[in-house]
């Protein structure tokens, strides 16, 4: 997960407030726009090349229902002049154009006149990676409006498909009874759904860590955990407020949210309160397992001392007295004795015994 | 207690909200309903073969009273069918229905306009093994209607058996006067009562424990503290909720609670307050019960290091003074003398007695 | 303090709510009852052998002035029959009985139709000994009602005895002219003194371990210091919930309390405020002493490997000279030199004096 | 900064509430009372003898202006005549009066019917010695009437003096024209003030104490951390209550402080913050010296253990070699070899070069 | 950052309130004001020699529009008589000149009857440099009136210098529209705007860190550890009560804030929660990196007693095995074997062999 772009934002210092600057990794791919119209029995999806072709709402084909649904999805907020154009079509507030662009925002729910702003964070895996090294996060912007909902996401990529597909297949879904406040929810869901995937990974990397923990340790598996905690801070940072701006959500009395709607809200807030808790109990998990990696560390340590100590604690006396009857005195008596040498042999055996019997009851062995 | 199960839920991404998927282990027995009425004076319980003999509520039998109370008690909530036929039978809402398969909720309370709907998690031992390994974590989901509990389980176990005791026997007591509310009521009361069961088991094996560190400490204690904290990370997990939706129930006004079981609701409360400050206390406890860990790894070291260097102090000087002697020089008067090799033996005596003094005076020894 | 007894009440799990069972450590004394019926300028005390004696409440003697105060403490709370007859005989509720009979209640305030009910923890030492170890915790339940204080403690001992004295000297001090809420004070701060009792004790033995940490410390002291933690986190969980017992009770609006009481109940709430912060300050102080011990520890590490350091980098060098002039090669011109030996000797000497000169430079020495 | 007397307090237990018994240190000096009228242009201070010239409230002198404000201010609060007849004179309540008499009070604010009462800590050095060792901690009580103010402090000391002055001198100062409300607020900001010393005096501590830890770092380090450690938390225990009751004060509606008065207390509520976070602070840096201590510990524990693994590393093997050419084989060759001596002399050079070298890349050396 | 002035603070102690001394690091340099008038399509700066240029506010040219928006710029706030005079001639509160003076302010906002006034602090790197070392703090007192706003710094430095040059140019953007509250914002959000830099820098330093820590670590990197945690410290002092501020700015409802200007004051309330958030992570991320370092630490005596073992371990055996040797017996067999040398070379080598793949069996070497 990469940090917000505090060095990005720190050159709009000194700007006017609502100047469109993208603030995030530099990108150069062209912005992708498509609009889809739907209606109970009424689907139809338009990839627009020019802005010009999505904007303004007015029916795409003849048979189009009256007053159906419009949701405008964009893949790319780094071109000021396809944003510029979206603000003024809709009359949107140029500091929500702003915040579209500035890709380093914390999740939040803002109230306009006339449009509901929502900002969250999609967390997602490369295709065929799902290593949490490789957890990329992009920022979702939502558009609340009458009867359009507008979608930006960073990229292009496959998270929000299914949701077009509900609207493609299936005659007369919830998704397409309901309005622009239903397609916003859904689109919420997928959100939080990734949420559940990076939870089930972290619990997984958790449990690999744990296991080597209780097996070994080492260097690499402290970095490793050291990695995983700025990893879950990241998430954190994330849906802390993500969770407040659900139950704001839930809570608003606003009419872009229709009541039918409410009990979604409610339950996506569950869902919300469960990755929190999770993430709160995996800092807490990682700090126990700090304790045991340092604790591991220690015993390392005590057993190395350990090793050091009996064989220091034999040898030394065994060097002693090999190093008295190495002396060169003229009269030394034992020297001379005939069982001298296997006397001396004897006690150093002696003594060896003892010292690994004490060890054993020390139960250092 | 096993995690949420974060996999399973990672699966549903993408699907509709609402969308009946069983979310927990893999399952396979069948759907055990019990289906009891009672009222003051009266009891029938009846074991249905498909749901469609325990719904609609009608009466059962000719002699029934009317406007009896109804209860109805699913075993196993893996099976979709079942759960769609309640759901269409009583009228719940799908978010309601999705909730009851999914087992991985934190406890919570959620207010229909015809139902109060609430969600629990029940600790309990395999039978015969109270170890806290075997401590096992299953979700009750409790719906409660105008005349009827229903209540669903995942597995089949023996919990809820002295409620029906109570509503079996006993001509007119609590339980059987009181309507549906006091019901669910005694459903939570069984569940807290467990956490109480387990608190219990919790403390002593702390207290194992914690003669077991006070007395030795090896890495095999660390790996049970460590356990200890994820039990204990658990059951708060599902305590804390719990005792917020006592509050709730406490405190709501719908129609559904009469005022005569508000006390008892109370009571409850004060009851989850004490299992859930008894949780702080332990998390606590364990926290000082590490740090008399990690003191007592270090006070090994210590004692370890301690032999070490008495060791090395009395014979490094030993040895030095017999490699002396042990040199070859021409002119060594003292290898000469008479009383050179008994000088020296006293020397070196005199010697080890100085440093096992000065040991004992550093209370080495 | 002994822990709640959480086993015993484990074994209520199942049972009716509202079922008189005893919940603490067995007892076999018999209960002792003891009524005072009191008023300015009067006051009878009056031991009843039988409940019956007691209630229902009638003047004892004829020379009793109307509307006496009555004052019922009852020493023992084991017993089933006891408490049922002052249930009945004053219209408690169920609850309530059962409350007073399950001694693991946290501190608690509740309000019912004709009654408040107290629930709080008299702390105290055995007589003549006032070590930690032997702190004794029991609970007071406190039943105010109209005229009428109903106290049950649960053993026999003596802290109520001053207030009986102030009930029966004085002709008509402040206790015994103000009505049953203020005897309910004055009984709750009987509790709340014996607070400050333990809180003396607490810190005085605190400042003895500080002594002993700051000089010399052993495992012995890391005990202590982990015990001196459990008391303090065992008065600590009674004295949360009194504080806000007592707050409560100040801000209470209830007839049964009257407005001249509410000064002194604001006045309790002060002392209760430094009994919190007190314990706070106590937690604090430990997990410093902590520190400090762990601290210790190290240093004594330090110590110990300074000294085999020391020995070492002395004694290694020497022996190998030693060992130089030990080697048996023939041609060794030094061996037949007549200053070699003692130009080893001085060279030895050299090398032990810049040794010794280094460890004080490095104020190793 | 000396423990609030716990153990002074504990003798209370039992007593009436409200009676007038001394809580604190020793004393026996005499209590000096001084009275001062003043008013815009109009100043006359007097030292009362007895009590009885103080009080009650009667124009001292002939040229007094109608209607002027008094302040009386008493140095020593253990005699419990004194207090007695003011409580008297002003129809204070007992427990107020308790209160100034046991000075073991956290700070507070207490209105009365015809009063307010503050409690409050001056913090002051000895003179002549700003050692932290020597902090002062002394109760001031002060008594708010309609217009007169009365404060008590426990010893006689100078820190109230500059207020004297500027009510004798300057005519007619802010100080002079307004109330008893404002000689209150100039008395707590003198205390306020003496914060602001005290924290400065700590800082000054904190820094020495860090430019040690980071040079050198020893047992008596340790344990100025720990005593520093114990200031800055009674200094909290102080400060945390006094914001509160300095903001309940300029929230208070009493009619007992003008509205004038109110920017004034806001700022002393500022001021009051900026106190509390500091000690935060001080409270944050302190645990972080901790870890510097620590760490430093255990850093001077390796370089001991380098220079022992580097001296035992260097000179084994030198000994091993010596000692296999002392051993005394008839068949050695190497012996009678006329090189074999400065060969091994040479063989054991270049060993030394190739450890040396070696600990100098590990970067030990 | 440097520490708030505590002890110019202290020597304010008993002075009247409201008296203005200048509370800071002396200085010596005179005070700069400028003053600008502006309006959409207007725009005149004037330097002022002395306070008298500015003040009273008059049309400086005769083609100035009717009422013009001024901005009076004051840097310096060490001259009491500036102070004084912007004081008379704008009627502003002694309390709020002393708060402009005393430079060791917390970030604040107080709302007087004509004035709302903010207190904030500015961070930002001496020119050229900008390591966190040279971070470098100052006090910004903005004063909003009805037409006007007056800014005071305590140095010159170039921070404003953008807005005045958005003042300058552009006929008729947001900001010369707008009147003093969208000024005074724009000035608040420069000081945001200084505040991510500053976090920028402290990311970029901390990753530094990081990757230091992680490939080596000596005590100069836990000295910059420590620094970097004061920093840290410092910079949360400043902005948790600027958050606050900007909040209470955000939802006051005074008049001289207008409802256009509420989005750009919210949009400033989100940047702050993100600036406030980043600090909070990078404490933990410090307290992460701390834990890092003392594991290294415990990793290197780890691998420093290993080293220690292994060559004692390898080297006690052998020269044992060389001292039995060396002895001087008369009677050793071994010793007239032909063989003997050799074999027990070849016995010493086998031991060498053995103990290698020991410690690599143990993951030693």
């Amino acid at each position: 997960v990469a940090e917000y772009g505090l060095n990005s934002r720190s050159q709009k210092a000194g700007l006017d407030p609502g100047s469109l600057i993208y603030v995030g990794e530099p990108r150069s791919e062209s912005v992708r726009i498509t609009r889809v119209d739907y209606k109970a029995g009424y689907y139809k999806a338009h990839e627009c090349v020019n802005v010009s072709d999505c904007i303004p709402i007015e029916p795409l084909e003849a048979e189009a229902p009256e007053e159906c649904f419009h949701w405008i999805h964009v893949e790319g907020v780094h071109d000021e002049a396809t944003i510029q154009a979206f603000g003024e079509a809709f009359q949107l507030h140029p500091l929500l154009l702003e915040d579209i662009m500035s890709t380093d925002q914390t999740p939040k729910l803002e109230e306009y006149d006339n449009a509901l702003f929502i900002v969250t964070k999609l967390l997602s895996f490369l295709p065929g990676n799902t290593s949490l090294q490789q957890l990329h996060s992009e920022q979702i912007s939502i558009v609340v409006l009458e009867n359009t909902v507008i979608s930006f996401q960073e990229h292009m990529n496959v998270s929000f498909i299914p949701i077009r597909e509900r609207l493609a297949h299936g005659g007369s879904n919830k998704l397409k009874k309901h309005g622009p406040d239903f397609l916003a929810y859904s689109l919420l869901d997928v959100v939080i759904d990734q949420y559940f995937v990076v939870m089930g990974n972290i619990g997984e990397t958790m449990d690999r860590l744990e296991d080597r923990l209780l097996s070994e340790s080492n260097q690499f598996t402290l970095r490793e955990l050291y990695r995983l905690k700025r990893v879950v801070m990241n998430v954190r940072k994330s849906t802390w407020p993500l969770r407040e701006v659900i139950n704001w959500l839930h809570l608003s009395d606003t009419s872009l949210i229709q009541d039918t709607t409410q009990p979604y809200l409610k339950d996506l807030y569950d869902h919300m309160v469960q990755v929190v808790e999770q993430t709160e109990s995996y800092r807490e998990m990682l700090s126990g397992l700090l304790d045991v990696y340092l604790s591991n560390q220690s015993n390392r340590l005590n057993s190395v001392m350990k090793t050091l100590t009996i064989i220091s604690t034999i040898f030394m006396p065994l060097t002693f007295i090999c190093s008295i009857y190495g002396m060169n005195f003229e009269d030394m008596p034992e020297l001379r004795w005939s069982y001298g040498y296997p006397s001396v042999l004897i006690v150093m055996a002696a003594i060896t015994t003892v010292m690994i019997l004490f060890f054993r009851k020390k139960r250092w062995l």
